[in-house]
C-alpha cells in the first residue's frame, strides 16, 4: 500500500507558508506502516491540480490532498478530484444544513459563499472528523483505479489532523489488510551525539533485526535533543505495550540517565515535575541567555507552583547590586557560584541556576564566544561547570538553555 | 522561463525533517520574476529521482534539484541528474584538491568518502559559490532538452541559500532574458489587520495596477507583523531604487506609523536603536511574558549598551519584594506602573515596561486567560493599557511580546 501526499496552494510555492502539514502526514504514515514516495506541492490551477493528481493515483494507491477546501473562488480542490474521478459535483443538503448550524452557533450570518464547501464529488463519502466548516472527503475511485481513493482535507493544520487521525489513517489500514496494532514510544534523550548512541545501542539494534519484534531510530533535534523511537507491532494493544515497556527496558539499561522523558515530554516539563515531587522551587540568575530559560519555563502552564521568577542581570553591576555578587570576573566560577546562590535569597528560591558567558559573535573580555560558565545551588549542594560551546549566538544560548536544565535533573536525581 | 524545485532526501517524506528550503527557493524565484508551478520531495531512491527529475525537465525550463549531494552512499543525486544527462560522472581534480584543503584547513583528516564530492557528471560546470565541501552542480542538457538546466545545490540552509543567490538566480534571469533589475522593499508594519491595511491601500495597489511602475503585496507573519513588501522593476538599480523610495513615501504617507522597520529590522533590534540614539537604557518586569521580552532582546548582538536587564517575578510576593509594589491584585494598571517604575529603581534605568497577566489555559483570581496590563516607565511619562487577547497560551505571551515594545516605540517617537 503506498499513499502520496499533494499540498495545494500557491502560496505554498511562492513561500509565503511553509508545508509543515506534508511533513506531519508523511510521519503518521510511516508510524502505521503505510509507504510515501512523494510529496508534490502545486497551486491552485485547476489544470495543474488534475495533472498531479492523476499521476499520484497512477503510481500511488491512495492519495492524500491537503488544501483547498475552503468557501473562496481560488478553492477548487473538490472539482479538481471530480474531474478526475469523472464525475459531477452535487450539493449535500446535509452538509449545507451543518454548515448553516455551525455559523448559527457562532451567532454569525453565513456568507453565501459557504455552501461552495457542501459541494461533493457524486460517489464521495465524508471523512467523520469535521472540526471545522470544510468537510474532508473520502473519494473512491473506479474503473481502471478501482479500489484506490483520494483523501481530501482542509490545510488548517489543527483540522487537518483531526481528520487525518480519526479517519484516513484506520481506513488506509484496512485497505491495507493491516489488522496488526503497530505503536511508537520516544525516549527523549540529552548528552549522548546521535553516532555514540548508535554505537551503543548497535548490539541491541542487531538483536532487534533479527527478532523482527520492534524497531528503534534516532531522531536529531537540536536543542530538544536527541530522540529515540522504539517501534512495534503486535495483534492486540494490550501485547503492543508489552513490547514497547520491555524494550523501553532494555534500552534505558543500555543508555542510561541520558533518558529524561518520554514522547510529549519536554526537558521543562520534567525538571519543573521532579522539583514539584521534592517540594523544592526554583530561581534563575540569567546573564548569558537573558530570559530564554524562564520564558521556557513559564511557556508551560502550571510552573508558578515551583517557579519562582528570574534576574536577568544583563549589566555587569547588576549582578552585583541585585544578585550580591562579589567583585571578579562576569564568566568566572566564583560569579556563577555566587550568582545561584543570590538568586536563591533574592527570590527565596530553593534552588538556583545561574549562567553567564560569551553569546557572540565578538569576543568579550578575552573570551571568546561560546565560552561559559553554569552554576546550580541547591540546599545541600552547589556546584559550577565551565563550558565552551563552538556554535553560533542562537544555539550557545539554546544549548546553555537546555544544559542548565538537564545538570540541574541529573543533581535532583542524584547523579553525577 | 518555469523553473521547479525537487527535495531530496528520505528524512523529509518521513516527516523528521520539514522542507524549508523548496519554500525559500520558491520566494527567491517570484522575487526575480521566474515563474515556479511545481514542488516535488523525493526519497534517495535513484529510480524515483530519475522519474521526477525527468518529470521537472519535461514540463518546465529549469530544475533546482536540492539535497543529496554529501559524502555518504545514500547521496545519489549527482547520478540521477547524469542518468538524465545521459552522461557518465568523472572525478574533477581540481575539486579534489579545492576539498582536500578545505578539510586541511581545519586541522582535520578527510574521510576517503568525500571524494564522492568530486564526481561531477560529464558537461556540468561548478556553482561559483562553494561555501562547505559539497559543490553545486549546474547541469546544462543537451538533444530534445536543448537551452535547459538543472542546478544541483546542498541540502544544508545557509550553504543551498549561497549557491542559489549567487549562481543560480544569476543565471535563470540570463536565460530567461530578464535584463530589468528587479527588488523588493518591505515595510514591516504592526497594528492593523491585512484587511484594514488592504482598505487603506486599495486606491493606491489601483493606481499602480494602472501605472505599472510597482506592486504591492502583504504577508501575514503572526507576532512578527505584518510585511508590505513593494516590487519594482527597471532598466538599472538606480531608478529602481527612485521607484522603490518614491513608493515608500507614498504608502508611508497612507499607513502611518504602524511601520516600524524595513527588511530586516524586527521590533527588537528597532526599539533597541531608538533607545540608544536617545541615550536611555531600558529594563524589564515581565511577569506574564516569563522572560520571552528580554530574551527575545538579547538575541540581538550589541544589546548590552541599552538593555540593562529585567526582572521576572512569576510569583506574586516578588512583585513587592524585589520591585517594590504595593499590595494591589497581582493584574491591575496600579501594579503595571508599579512594576514598571521599581524595575527601573531596582535595575537603574532610564525606562521600564512591565506586563502582568493571565496566560491560561485556565483563568486566575477571577480574570480570563488573555486579560493583562502593559505599564510603561519613561523619565517623564507613565502610562499603563488594558487589553484582552482571545488567544491561547503562547501567542497571548508572544502578542505581549511585541505590543509592549511597540508602545514604548510609538511613546518614544512622540505618538499616541
Amino acid at each position: 500500500m503506498k499513499c502520496e501526499v499533494v499540498a495545494v496552494g500557491t502560496e505554498l510555492l511562492l513561500g509565503q507558508i511553509v508545508d509543515t502539514n506534508s511533513s506531519w502526514i508523511g510521519e503518521q504514515l510511516a508510524l502505521v506502516g503505510i509507504d510515501s514516495h512523494y510529496q508534490t506541492k502545486v497551486g491552485d490551477n485547476l489544470d495543474r491540480m488534475i495533472e498531479v493528481l492523476r499521476q499520484a493515483v497512477d503510481r500511488s494507491d491512495a492519495v492524500i490532498v491537503c488544501g483547498g477546501l475552503g468557501p473562496t473562488q481560488d478553492d477548487i480542490t473538490r472539482n479538481a478530484i471530480a474531474a478526475v474521478m469523472g464525475v459531477e459535483l452535487v450539493r449535500d443538503p446535509a452538509l449545507v444544513e451543518k454548515i448553516q448550524q455551525m455559523f448559527g452557533g457562532r451567532g454569525r450570518v453565513m456568507p453565501e459563499n459557504n455552501l461552495l464547501q457542501a459541494d461533493v464529488p457524486v460517489g464521495a463519502s465524508l471523512n467523520p472528523a469535521m472540526p471545522g466548516t470544510a468537510p474532508g472527503l473520502i473519494c473512491p475511485l473506479t474503473g481502471g483505479d478501482d479500489g484506490k481513493v483520494i483523501y481530501a482535507v482542509p490545510g488548517v493544520p489543527w483540522e487537518m489532523q483531526q481528520m487525518v487521525t480519526a479517519g484516513i489513517l484506520p481506513d488506509l489500514q484496512a485497505r491495507a489488510g493491516i489488522t496488526a496494532v503497530l505503536r511508537s514510544r520516544t525516549l527523549r534523550t540529552w548528552g549522548q551525539s546521535e553516532s555514540g548512541l548508535a554505537e551503543q545501542l548497535d548490539e541491541e539494534i542487531q538483536r532487534l533485526d533479527e527478532a523482527g519484534t520492534a524497531t528503534i531510530a534516532f531522531l536529531a533535534s537540536g536543542w530538544e535533543g536527541l530522540k529515540v523511537r522504539i517501534t512495534a507491532k503486535a495483534a492486540t494493544e494490550a501485547e503492543v505495550v508489552e513490547i514497547l515497556d520491555e524494550e523501553e527496558a532494555r534500552v534505558r539499561e543500555i543508555i542510561g540517565d541520558i533518558v529524561f522523558g518520554l514522547d510529549d515530554d519536554t526537558m521543562e516539563s520534567v525538571v519543573l515535575q521532579l522539583l514539584r515531587d521534592r517540594g523544592l522551587t526554583l530561581g534563575l540568575a540569567e546573564s548569558l541567555t537573558g530570559g530564554l530559560i524562564a520564558s521556557r519555563l513559564t511557556n508551560i502552564p502550571g510552573c508558578s507552583d515551583v517557579f519562582r521568577g528570574a534576574i536577568v542581570p544583563y549589566h555587569r553591576d547588576l549582578k552585583q547590586s541585585v544578585l550580591g555578587a562579589p567583585d571578579v570576573p562576569a564568566v568566572s566560577e566564583e560569579m556563577v557560584l555566587a550568582m545561584a546562590a543570590g538568586v536563591c535569597e533574592t527570590l527565596g528560591s530553593d534552588v538556583g541556576i545561574a549562567v553567564s558567558g560569551v553569546a557572540g559573535p565578538d569576543p568579550h573580555e578575552g573570551l571568546e564566544p561560546g565560552a561559559l560558565w553554569i552554576g546550580l545551588h541547591l540546599p545541600d549542594h552547589s556546584e559550577a561547570i565551565n563550558l565552551t560551546l563552538p556554535f553560533d549566538r542562537e544555539r550557545i544560548r539554546q544549548f546553555t538553555c537546555i544544559m542548565s536544565l538537564n545538570l540541574l535533573r541529573t543533581r535532583i536525581l542524584g547523579g553525577s
